[in-house]
């Protein structure tokens, strides 16, 4: 099969194309070839050099889409954003990428399918940001979405364009909405929920780390393993049990900051709890006041999707895959 | 103020613009110049003649929402949509209108707001299409929209984009979603929503009227008078009382084709009823077994929208509006 990944370079692109090296045949069958493509050269595992097309590309550039879709690739994994931050800050910039670029992606496909018989899997990243506060405890699977950025517009847009092209047979497709992920790799950052795993990561390696807001705050996690599950998932399951409603909440863990500390606690020890500094924030907290708390779920789970089912597992995995199972840095 | 009405020459934009000369100061004010277009010549009412400004225009072509928005209109109510059959069946058309036009539409005062400041109230029009089946027996203010035609879905992208664009002080958006409208005037069409207001306006003309479902179908119905209010309403209101969530599900009358039927009777006597034909069209069933029964339309009930009560009231609507107070043809 042929694989197209937009967005390769990303925190879970990257991840993706990891496992995929792993277990070559994840994606449903042997892969001919892998194009992996961001706007930075994603990452190449050496074990899948011979099968990798890895590029640059800008899907906001006319005709960029038409290439990424020439070679028909049956499985294409759209992962590429603008993220929530800058979607806000500029305008032109989060309508161009993300609902021009994903609708430019979507109509090369019908445009290909128009010259020969074409309906490839489509797995699309979506995300929480569709939902806007004011929320009930627990968000049913059939809540609306009521988006209070732009990026979280652009995404809900792009969920209807997926269910309706769905619907019309031009690709077969599962818009994935991500739980906040948690423990994210990397170095701190400035984002809002930077926090969620700063508090986690940094004591993991024996560094302090800040804490903005009050333990009672509540939120939707899922690990980079369960993210990396949700899009292998969506390749390869019976789409057919879907039905129309094409666009699915992901399951997580429904958790505050202090059982994410005490989770810490239980798998580091009260040394690494300790490495954590409260420094109240208000406007972080204003923020996070805003943010969703705990999602059903139901259909994503009766569909075969999973996640953690505890808070120490989602440390214990980023022990695993992070920290080669040392905690302390 | 200076009105701008896209969609002037349809059912709802030539009854808002009848009303308008009756009432002149209904929009809010003493109108200077009232621009009506559509894809056909709007009529223009003589008592509105020294300030309409009727025109032709196709919000599909480039440039023509820039036209339209360079006097700076301080009202637009936008009506204009490829209709959901035609929508459906030509995808191009569909999307280059309904949603492109209403985007370019939105994009151009955002560009005229960018040279001086500009902030017009938009009522846009909606449709019970961005909800798909299956549905709750009453549908909930909060219910997702997961629509099962390209107009509903460009609808509910409209919706987005409104929302968003007036969170981004763009504009002062407004979004109406329409019940079905009965008695709709005219001749009897082919529509598949046709017989709810055929089985009603040709017998209280003296003409037979063709039933193709069962008396227990129940949907969701406003008159004519109530559409026009809906428009009327929104673009007076106190906007600041609608808060994020800028699409509003309207009221209406939740009613059976037998509770129709029984109504046309009480007004109009047995003989009119006796003008309705069953002739049972399993296709025209299929596609109103996936139709909304009843709406709760919560929200815009208490921000001061309001529709008939009982279905005689729309029937008795239709008999002064549009039959000079006479039954029988």
């Amino acid at each position: 099969m042929k694989v197209l990944i937009i967005g390769a370079a990303g925190m879970v692109g990257r991840k993706l194309v990891e496992r995929i090296a792993v277990e070559p045949e994840i994606l449903g069958g042997p892969i001919e070839t892998l194009s992996l493509v961001d706007v930075f050269e994603p990452p190449v595992p050496t074990s899948l050099a011979a099968i990798a097309k890895p590029g640059t590309v800008d899907l906001a550039k006319p005709g960029v889409a038409e290439q990424l879709i020439a070679d028909r690739p049956d499985l294409i994994i759209h992962l590429a954003a603008i993220v929530s931050g800058q979607a806000e800050a500029d305008f032109d910039l989060g309508y161009a990428v993300n609902l021009d670029g994903t609708r430019w992606l979507f109509d090369a496909i019908r445009t290909e399918g128009l010259k020969e018989p074409y309906c490839p899997r489509m797995v699309f990243a979506s995300s929480i940001a569709v939902f806007g506060a004011p929320f009930p405890e627990s968000i049913p699977d059939d809540f609306f979405t009521t988006p209070l950025t732009s990026y979280g517009t652009q995404k809900a847009i792009s969920e209807l364009l997926l269910a309706d092209y769905t619907r019309r047979g031009i690709f077969d497709g599962v818009g994935i909405r991500l739980p906040t992920i948690c423990i994210r790799p990397g170095k701190p950052n400035a984002a809002a929920s930077g926090f969620f795993s700063n508090i986690l990561r940094e004591p993991l390696s024996g560094q302090e780390a800040v804490l903005p807001v009050d333990e009672s705050v509540r939120h939707w996690f899922a690990s980079p393993r369960s993210a990396v599950g949700f899009f292998t998932h969506a390749s390869t399951m019976d789409t057919s049990l879907i039905g129309p409603r094409r666009n699915l909440m992901m399951p997580g863990i429904s958790a505050t900051v202090g059982e994410e500390i005490a989770a810490l606690e239980r798998v580091a020890g009260p040394k690494a709890a300790a490495l954590i500094k409260r420094e109240a924030d208000p406007t972080i907290q204003g923020i996070v006041a805003g943010w969703a708390r705990c999602f059903d779920a139901t259909r994503a789970r009766e569909l075969g999707f999973t996640a953690e089912t505890e808070f120490d597992e989602i440390i214990r995995i980023h022990i695993e895959d992070e920290l080669d199972g040392k905690i302390g840095g």
